[in-house]
């Protein structure tokens, strides 16, 4: 399920709040019972989405320090829903009234005026990326379940602009955390890292792309037609706020290559059945085969450049907008986390609805 | 919603049906009441998708025709649920034995068998490109209820294997209908043709790319957070069979650009505000903002081969398979009333929820 | 979920039909795989609900055999939807001109058309309790699920008009399907049959009770909350034709009661705790405890009267309506197999949702 | 909808917290944008239903305050969801250590034992009436959109054990909030707060029953079959704690009547039709008739009694259970704000799911 606030059938995440209001949160519903929660592992989840945490992100200094409500004695669940919520330390440092009537572009500033008739201005309101925090507070809650039936999630950018992660580079998992890009290889990371920096000192904003990994997922997890695990990892990764484009294994190449280039073929050992290559990403007919689960978020540049841009008010009048202040040139790093996040629920959501009996 | 079987939340599909069972079908709940629906149109979306309808599709023989149980009274809907099937004319004509106990590569038997522990292997089952039918049918409905709302929905194919449409490319939409790959650029559509009649001779098969434009969509549709317009279309064009890769607006050319190269400066004419360019696709933030929405979706090659494949048997035991018979070797010209069907459900769901008082 | 057309979340039917359309039908998702069903079964619960089928109810003569159109092979669930379909045999058989215009009292002619603006006229359209026939199917798969975990569901007429069974009544529940009026006392229901007849005769109709009985509930099935099972019941039975009223347990008796007049103390045999007495109706904080789950329905008097009714047309003018044909005088008896088939539909969906690991 | 923690389509509340956590809350989801709150009437709300309000109500202490997140902007609704807490001020102040490993006779600690494997055994927990805060929260939001939409919502006691309201009584409603049981006539007031005050002081409690009248609501609002809106109402009242009964108009009294003598005769003035009596209490064939909504929903006793009681512990050894402290000897007075919110909540729900054009 896709709501308006909420993703998730048997597990889910209800999300709530503006990024300059007194706090965000959520309601995590359907948490199996009796899971002994790493409240640390969670709030260091947080702590890789956070703002001001490397050279690349913005200098916003939030603690985000999750505060769980329900849903919990002596740290296992009960079953009942987590509620949670992160305060906005931060929320009256800052005079919106530039853009409190102005439409910045590539914003949602338009789009919630002609949706509700209202918006709440101030950072970006409901439309700030500060509520993926909520997701990365659920996803960490899913992946530890996930984690105690094997699933493990792992996500790396392998696109910044023009530098990209190929094939054939080499990769270092343990490096992903080590650089401010989050990319497995060294000299890629490098490289990426000047990269935002070159774009930023001209005020200007770059894309990429996020690759996400999950091992472990047993084949047999997504629902036919409608809920195939490809279309609700889709749909949850473009819920991201910034996400272009999904694509599950070869994705987008598929489109271009012949049926006999791209078989995944079939092996049996000692009556486990595998495929050999993995071109599918590890979803057939929209159901885990076993594989690793592979995609690809591909994610704009930043839409607040540091420089003027030609806009138009509320009432249609051309203006000038300049953004001051402290913004990502880029926000692929700091998705990482979210993208695993995302996985991590609609995986555990679909993980709690095998209905063989 | 992304259900099992089901799409949607206000306005909602589900789906039954095996390939070769008796029919396929569904229902469609929320249709709004008092629209004068013309049945002729719905069937000819049909015939659209239809096997044998030209050179480069299948010659299986179905007629495909929808009988309508439910929902209308004189042709006008009641806003009581549509209930429909088609029947499975063309169910006793093979011997399907061949496969019932083999694992066709990149196909669904092995994961169907993981997920149920039984399957359907006539013609595919539930995972049939079939049972798309019932989404043709759903989205013929719909796109006749967005017609009296001024919004139209126009997909085409943009690419076939290395023949693929380019932005300087000449398109003339009347083409589209008019060649068996439905290209709106004559020359590319030859091309395309060429190419898939070159590679069936070789027994293989080839993926392809569809693009999908919405025109007249107000401003204002789609929810914020998990319900974005982005997201609910993603997860609806990852559902279609064979679909591994979706993108909103330039997509994932967006993680290779600029934020200074990207604008979509907004204009207002007499009030009246909008984008003059259209990197974002029509989708600001989740919310559609006025412009064309534009989308495309990234088809595998087709699986079956007509050639042998290595593969395994469902006990894990090496064999190989040749199929033989009729199957497509590319399955995007037909795709495409497919894509435009799940693009109307998706929008009419959503206009159907503007939550404005 | 009670949506429009929809019941359950993980077990679900979505029900489509009017009485005198083509067909009724429906599509059951969430079906558990692997699971042998018998037909014949299935369509004697339906026989149960028939018209037609004693010298009580209607002579109405459907046949009313379902045909199953999916979600089966060689009898067995294959996890993929049941896609279900009855035709309605006797559509064309009456002039139904003259209530077209009429607004019959106590029916939902005057609320259709007030919510869609238009109805279908013909022995109620959709409003019509022939619905209910796709109820009972999904019901009878449901059942047999349940039967192979140990529930058993059985209902009963409790009371018709003024002649009820009391606590101290004797119960043969072998009696049940033995009389016209489904109660389990040979002499009450002798008097309710009498009791219709001499009603009828008059050209009226009498409201009654159906009280149903699940046993085998295991302790620990409900969801917390909104989801109690208490609630789903209550849902689930007052969406029922002529269903005004539900309760569970001694239901509205407790209303008049003190607490430690009806204490359901706990008794422990070899670790196994179940309680004594059972006015809860093994039903407690909204999950089942293990004790025998016991819901009362009441339903209203039939609405059509064989008499002169004053009433208004749709448009305002007062006019006389005169009922002709066949009308059961009430409606109970058929109702048994309603409410035992609403009962499985919610404690299957139910059973499905453990979410212990 | 009846999710686990969620109730409601396109307007829901999704609740979380348990009695004696750090806080209970809930997010409200699909509210209407651009709706001034009054937040001063949902604190009153509030305070209708805390604990310590009169002489027959708990005289635990809490504070109760309302703290909402998000949502609004100067006041006024954004269309983003509601995210709001109550903190649990008076969590440390008892010693729960003697239930921790008891079951209590009709409470929910065995159930939830049996569902979850862990509970939190202080002060009820998720079990705990505590939770319907949060219900009355939501409803007090949706009480001031439906106010907007000229629909009213006014409940009141009509049973306190054996001293009931009957139809030949005089009611003055605006006596219901001038006296602690909520009854609007006076005489009987007097009557249930002595009976209740009688009642506890031998340690024991007493069950009742609510009417809720809800006014103003256009004849079209519900939808048919499942989602009925009486489905829908009695869902969402046996969903609050201690609920055990729910009947629309006559109710249960209708099981004993003929048709004839229960018409619900149609009149219509200047073109507008309404029904001159109202024993199908607005709602017919699940669709509000324009006629006032009558509903009653059955209370049981309060489950603990200030008297020793025989019990198990949970690993079944036959224990007495005293309980100490402060418990109300009668829920009845304060379901009253519990079982309007719930009606608002639904209501609203219905109202925004129109589907005309």
């Amino acid at each position: 399920m896709l709501d308006k606030n909420r993703i998730g059938n048997v597990f889910s995440l209800t999300s709530f709040g503006e990024s300059h209001g007194p706090a965000i949160g959520g309601v995590i519903d359907g948490m199996p019972s009796g899971v002994k929660i790493d409240l640390e592992a969670v709030q260091h989840e947080l702590d890789r989405r956070r703002p001001g945490q490397s050279s690349v992100t913005t200098s916003r200094n939030e603690s985000d320090r999750v505060e769980v409500l329900s849903g919990l004695l002596h740290g296992v669940t009960l079953g009942t829903p987590i509620g949670f919520i992160i305060r906005n330390n931060d929320q009256h440092s800052k005079d919106y009234s530039e853009i409190e009537k102005v439409y910045r572009p590539n914003h949602a500033d338009f789009t919630y005026d002609a949706k509700y008739g209202i918006r709440d201005h101030r950072g970006g309101g409901r439309a700030s990326a500060r509520e993926t925090a909520s997701r990365v507070v659920a996803g960490a809650f899913a992946r530890q379940v996930l984690a105690g039936m094997g699933v493990t999630l792992l996500a790396y950018t392998i696109r910044i602009g023009d530098v990209a992660l190929n094939e054939c580079d080499d990769m270092d998992m343990s490096l992903i955390e080590q650089n401010p890009v989050r990319c497995p290889n060294a000299a890629l990371a490098a490289a990426m890292e000047a990269h935002i920096k070159a774009v930023a000192l001209e005020g200007d904003t770059v894309g990429g792309t996020v690759r996400c990994e999950i091992t472990g997922v047993p084949a047999g997890w997504g629902e036919p037609v409608f809920g195939k695990l490809s279309a609700q990892l889709a749909g949850a990764m473009m819920s991201i706020n910034a996400a272009k484009g999904v694509e599950i294994g070869d994705g987008f190449a598929l489109a271009q290559r012949r049926g006999s280039e791209v078989i995944d073929h079939f092996a049996a050992n000692g009556g486990r059945i595998s495929t050999i290559e993995n071109h599918s990403g590890g979803i057939q007919g929209g159901i885990s085969n076993g594989n690793t689960i592979v995609l690809n978020v591909a994610f704009k540049p930043v839409a607040t450049l540091m420089r003027e841009v030609a806009t138009v008010t509320s009432s249609g009048e051309p203006t000038v907008l300049r953004t001051r202040g402290r913004h990502d040139a880029c926000v692929v790093p700091r998705a990482v986390p979210i993208v695993e996040a995302m996985a991590a629920i609609v995986l555990l959501d679909n993980a709690l609805q095998q209905n063989k009996l």
